[in-house]
């Protein structure tokens, strides 16, 4: 099993020459990467398959920076020149920053750490590491873990219950099921504990003991102390764009009914049109232009990519904050509001000390989101897109029309809020007035459903101009009101029995 | 920017030359549409690319005639000189009928209007629009919104509630929550509100102001008063033949739980050959060919389609009036029963005086819906499509067995409306007897649930020989019988309640 | 309409001459296919197409067997001199083992049957037919209706309800529904009512009758006593691998709640893959080389394929006995639990006498199931797999969250069965203690969705290291805990009106 890379170098080759190409030679590998190569190829040729198929394995970042700005797919010039002149292989990503990370070890001579991190890719993509950094998505563990109203309805979610003596106990949930659970989308915690030995086929070899590896959630706390994860969308190890540009990678974590947003896509005019001409799509275009690359957008059109006309006019530039796009905040809280100011939402508070953007009667915390002026701008941005297949008149109703339903979907939450209120201020179950877990209650729940599943779904059919039944049998307005009848009748019928 | 369209004849050049043909010499563009381009196809350039590639932007009319009968995609020879000898381009569809045109105005010197509708599509597509007309998706706007009970049903789903002094209260929707609702499948009606000025990156432009646009649903109201949308299915700007047979245009209205036509068929053995093998499929052959173009049918094939054998003959007869091979309607009313006689429900009454094709035993009015005879009539068009594949044994089975499913379910949804009958005479919610909304409560909703969703969703696996669980666990018959149980419970615990 | 298969003679020479290849000459067709042909291409052309495109069509077992013995797609070299050097043809599957075949009958001078069951199939593929009969799928019939536990199960779900008097009255199922629900996926029992004349094209000819027919369900018992079929998976007329390796084959019965594996899959990483880029898999490839065929897994991949690395090391032997892969059962039954010893359940019975592997809190049963040693051997073989792309510490950890996700949604499934135990001690439901049927109250469903729906999903999602939604938000483990609190509330309710 110890031969060199040998199949590879053929393959190599092979493609080189079938397909007429000197890339493979424009692109030499380091002295390094041959040597991770020679075991590695054997060892994960699943992995080693998809980079060689990568540009990584066939563009050198010199190579890269010499294409014209809106082809170019890196952001910087600023490239150590150990790296410049070669193919972006094993050592040149698992190398780097190896004094931050408290993963990094010592392999074969070599000093490599096991988890890339988003400081790591900023090495060549720098401008989409600093954006991302602001984009709410990189910040989606702290944002959750570190919010005391969400912690509860993890708890309430993820622990055990144990039933004895006719009433259910809730226990303590575990790391295990955390990372599986809430934390798989959005980020694990990444852990150093020590070092051990491990047999391999070659040899007896130290390896870091990582705990909650592995992960690719959005807002993974790497072991640099970095927050997110690249390969999230650009899966690895061919890291591609087509990857990232194609709806199933949002899919991975906007399907559920909390985010149903692939759902409601599948099922638009623009994922209909994705769907039955793939082949007429050029997924891998820099810039993308509309009209020639493609006719309809998928996620990444509209939330983040370098859109331009057949003229080269740009008409949306690209951008990892997809904030950058994007007015309100739709779902994963009570109340649709106004974008928040900051991607990392710790320290926002209501006037009743809850940590959330907006106040129980659904009002934004003024300070917490983003002013009119903000909004009608990322509007603007977003409306530019729409408007390279659609009429201004189309574009604007379509907007009224998403507007009416959030204030609309907002005040159906703030029907279902005043029952819950009563509820509890009954004691028929104990939430906020008795400082207990909101969210681990038959009653409850209903209440959640109505906000948490039914009025997202049926926002994010109004934002993607339709969405079939996903406003109204699918999780939408008929669920949603079915919910609030049955949280009202409930909360009756449990006030009839209480008063006996 | 105000540029001549030239990108775009490069564009058509070159396709010209690296395809070898020379397409478009032979398809001239009109003076008219020349100048729509030379702005428009820097303004929307989406859907110009679209346009583009269709067989609109490619043949002329006249081309279009010249092919053999089974081949030819147009069915009028009447088609007036000035549309004969050009492409099908803006101004060709854009300018028709426009004294009809409530929305036609003047721009840059020509009358134009916003909607093309199903008469305008005619002046080619005549036999297409005729039997579009008897199509009871043409209806789908005035079939339901005409209905005084399902009046009452959008009510219920799409008002905003208020919670007061213990009690929700229903308010009165609004047009934009519609439009996105019910009717962004049901279609709207688009109403013409006047003229506006509006600033454009030419010059300032008169526009006509529409209510109810943007609008693609199969039974929308026209501003030319015709009823229906061709780009529901035939989406614009290429309009192609491909996408109309592909499931997932289906998919965008008939994938809810109320009418899980796309998911059930996913995960058929039909659904399963064109996933596994979409290559192997002529998706754009006219005529369609069993055997050769594709093995097993999309949507299209059993419900629309011009189907022929190798050696020619004709399988099934292309019709745009679906019902032509439907016997029974199987969903969106609380029995399943024989498919209406006419298109236009208006005017249907049982004799309770409900504005619905069955009493409320399930037996059908009978002079509502078809007699056996055309139930036989179109069964056999159906088995004739089947029989392609499946032996005789094998097609009458499968409808012995989607029949008796009918039966089946049919009588599962009589023992819950005489459950919610039982509720409504002991006043434990109103309803009919009440002539209050039967839509707006929790136990009225445990009923519709039974009849919209699960028995909807078992007959449609019945009619599709299988679909995996949507019979069984996935929205089938373990929810209908759940849902059954919980309607019971829920009456004898109310009834015991009431009786203190 | 007599005509002989002249079309499709001119069909294959035409492939043959376009493809520049010899094939057809190769594959001789016999007579008797010929003949069959010369009517049964004109009346049923869409499976001739399909089997014309099949690797049946264009090689004879002769060929098959000259392959090596990776690339072999057939395991016996002990092929009959009539089979062995003609194309696999209708012919020569419809005509074996004629004299175990109760649906043998005579046809135009030559003796053939309609159900080509696994028995006739082992002509050729003789190891793959014996690995099935000891996959638990192929016993799905049995294992079902041979359970008195899943009989009444059945009854529940499938049998008519009557409603009068206050009352539901469960009435007795029929044949024709459990064919189209339960039976569809795990089989029915076809049996032969005799002979019948019918009219066709050609002449009056005398059929079999067949009751249970049509069927493709994985444990069908067929008219020669054995069990499953093959066209399940290997779907007809192309019978082709690459159909079994698609993902869309095994969401035709894994797709519902209770066995969400194919909604998993899909927005888990593998499958994103997958979706994205699927003209980088050569789904046809025999052996399937890691990393150059494909570089992210289906079904196939990890459950059944011959997977070896691109040095053509066997990374995993194919296996029909899915078993050999699976070191737990996570579906179907309250408690997931070690794989059964025997894939014939039939016999199993717990300390309280149900017929099934696991006690009332979930210990298994000890003789049933696969002890520890075969766990890890099985367990070995699939992580064998995953090492092909991920190290080991990552694909270790994996198993652990998978196991402690089994622990911990057996615990939350005790918790409930410890609730619906004291109902039904209680006298509120009727259950084990009045030896009734478990599956029929309001109350009882809810302890059933909770392992039959929350408790699997969730373990799917940990099965396929992540799976987006489906353990949380997507019958995860949100809609697990509010099932739990819905059932004790339920009881407590129910005990406190029963207690007046």
């Amino acid at each position: 099993m110890h031969t060199p890379a040998l199949h590879w170098i053929l393959t190599l080759v092979t493609v080189a020459v079938c397909c007429g190409t000197v890339q493979s030679q424009e692109a030499p590998q380091s002295e390094a990467t041959e040597e991770c190569l020679s075991c590695h190829a054997e060892v994960h040729p699943g992995i080693v398959g998809s980079w060689l198929r990568s540009r990584h394995a066939t563009t050198t970042p010199e190579q890269a920076w010499q294409k014209g700005e809106q082809e170019r797919r890196i952001s910087t010039a600023e490239i150590d020149s150990s790296l410049r002149y070669v193919q972006v292989g094993c050592y040149e990503c698992h190398s780097l920053n190896t004094d931050r990370h408290a993963d990094a070890f010592e392999h074969n001579g070599y000093t490599i750490n096991i988890v890339v991190s988003p400081d790591d890719c900023a090495s060549c993509h720098v401008t989409e590491r600093e954006q991302f950094a602001q984009n709410i998505m990189a910040h989606a563990h702290t944002n959750l873990v570190d919010n005391s109203l969400y912690r509860d309805f993890m708890a309430a979610v993820n622990s055990p219950y144990h039933y004895g003596d006719g009433a259910l106990a809730m226990g303590t949930s575990d790391s295990l099921t955390e990372a599986e659970s809430c934390l798989y989308c959005h980020g694990t915690r990444i852990t150093v504990k020590g070092l051990a030995v491990r047999e391999t086929d070659y040899d007896d070899y130290e390896f870091p003991v990582l705990e909650g590896w592995p992960n690719q959630g959005v807002g993974r706390i790497n072991p640099d102390g970095s927050k997110g994860a690249c390969s999230a969308c650009h899966t690895r190890h061919d890291f591609s764009i087509e990857t990232a540009r194609k709806p199933y990678t949002c899919s991975e974590c906007h399907k559920g009914p909390d985010v149903p947003a692939y759902k409601v896509y599948e099922v638009s005019k623009h994922g209909n049109i994705v769907s039955s001409h793939p082949d007429a799509i050029d997924f891998d275009a820099v810039p993308w232009t509309l009209g020639d690359d493609f006719t309809a957008p998928t996620c990444a059109v509209c939330h983040a990519s370098l859109v331009v006309s057949p003229e080269g006019d740009v008409i949306a530039e690209r951008s990892h904050r997809f904030n950058d796009r994007l007015a309100w905040r739709l779902f994963g809280v009570p109340y649709a509001h106004p974008h928040p100011v900051n991607a990392d939402l710790r320290g926002i508070e209501n006037a009743a000390g809850l940590p959330i953007a907006t106040e129980l009667d659904g009002t934004p915390v003024a300070d917490a989101v983003i002013d009119a002026d903000t909004q009608l701008q990322r509007r603007t941005t977003m409306k530019g897109i729409c408007r390279g297949c659609h009429g201004t008149d189309w574009v604007d109703t379509h907007f009224r029309r998403l507007d009416n339903t959030i204030h609309r979907t907002n005040a159906l939450t703030l029907a279902g809020t005043r029952i819950i209120s009563d509820v509890w201020a009954a004691g028929i179950a104990r939430g906020l007035p008795q400082n207990a877990n909101i969210f681990d209650e038959d009653i409850e729940r209903m209440w959640i459903d109505i906000w948490l599943f039914y009025a997202n779904s049926t926002r994010f059919a109004a934002a993607m101009a339709g969405g079939g039944d996903y406003g109204v049998f699918a999780n939408g307005r008929y669920q949603a009101t079915q919910q609030l009848y049955r949280l009202m009748e409930t909360y009756r019928l449990r006030k009839q029995l209480g008063a006996k």
